[in-house]
């Protein structure tokens, strides 16, 4: 297999902290989005649509998008389970993944590419430009505040973001609080049981990558 | 089991496809998001993130999000298969419907929620309301013309989007295809490949739901 990595970005960093948590050691290629690499020719031959994580399987497979990685793994190397074990813990996972995803990546996603000057005109990934929108980024992040509040309200209910166990949803919210700097947004200090479950993220060995 | 439905929004229409492929018939509740009822008291004591559709199980999971409802469904009920049956065949399934879902769902909501006189403050789905951003409305009919294009390309290779079966991913995209008559995008004529898709998917029982 090969991974094709950027170091720099959220979502090849979900999937870095996902093949990580599987135990596996997969050959890694490192793209530079900084650099532009992920539009040169030799790289959209693997994935034309220009985006990062991507993983070519042994089968073949050129897989793109968090969700494919994940689900072909899981289904290959079912130990430690990240997705859930029974129906409803299964359930759980791809729903708050999706919730995070919507309610957190996205708006910090919004409020980055639609201010930051080294991202003009990148305000979408992918291989099309398109111009920033300013207000996008002011909504982003009036949205990120909301969603400190809705992560605050859940992980008051459990000790981790879609179960009792770790999972899929905690490396994608880990991985978004963490990024969340990059627009000076974190945990507010009164949320104490998101700072409890961050501190219990932040000791996985896979943390560190 | 009880469903929460919405007979007139894209997304509960997923889910109800899913929930007819799948064969099964679950006491259904309609909440029409045209009279607000998703802001309800009743509804929020379901849902406080106030979104459709919902799936109320046995267990007593409260499932929301597409992809948590269909996770939960797949593993229970595994037959017939919508969600791959191979490692290869799973991730392509999330890959596709991730895709989709960025490439052509957000669009298509994004042109609708930030145009249409009806949806004003009504930009964002959930109990917040955010104003429309008139750039987004453009830039979200800019882009579903790149979806037909990415769609076009791929079903030029594949008789559906996952894969060589039907599965979630098709659901996903023949909603969103037939919801973006709501924002006037239609198929272009010239392609052949999904226009043909579309056929074989829509004379499916479930297609009429």
């Amino acid at each position: 297999m090969i991974f094709y990595d950027c170091s720099t970005a959220p979502n090849p960093r979900r999937a870095r902290l996902f093949i990580a948590e599987k135990g596996l050691d997969i050959d890694t290629r490192e793209i530079s989005i900084a650099k532009g690499e992920q539009l040169r020719p030799d790289f959209l031959a693997v994935n034309p649509r220009a985006t990062l994580p991507v993983l070519v399987t042994d089968e073949g497979d050129v897989l793109t998008e968090n969700l494919g990685i994940a689900a072909y793994l899981e289904a290959k190397y079912p130990e430690p389970p990240l997705m859930g074990r029974t129906p409803s813990e299964k359930g759980a996972v791809l729903m708050w993944n999706s919730i995070v995803e919507q309610q957190g990546g996205l708006p910090i996603a919004e409020a980055l590419r639609n201010s930051n000057p080294h991202m003009k005109d990148r305000a979408i990934p992918g291989p099309v430009d398109f111009v920033q929108i300013p207000e996008l980024a002011e909504r982003g992040m009036a949205r990120v505040g909301l969603f400190w509040d809705l992560l605050e309200k859940r992980l008051a209910e459990t000790p981790y973001v879609a179960a009792s166990t770790f999972s899929l949803a905690d490396i994608t919210t880990f991985v978004f609080v963490e990024f969340a700097r990059v627009i000076r947004a974190r945990i507010p200090e009164e949320n104490d049981a998101t700072l409890a479950w961050y501190e219990r993220v932040k000791a996985r060995p896979s943390a560190s990558l």
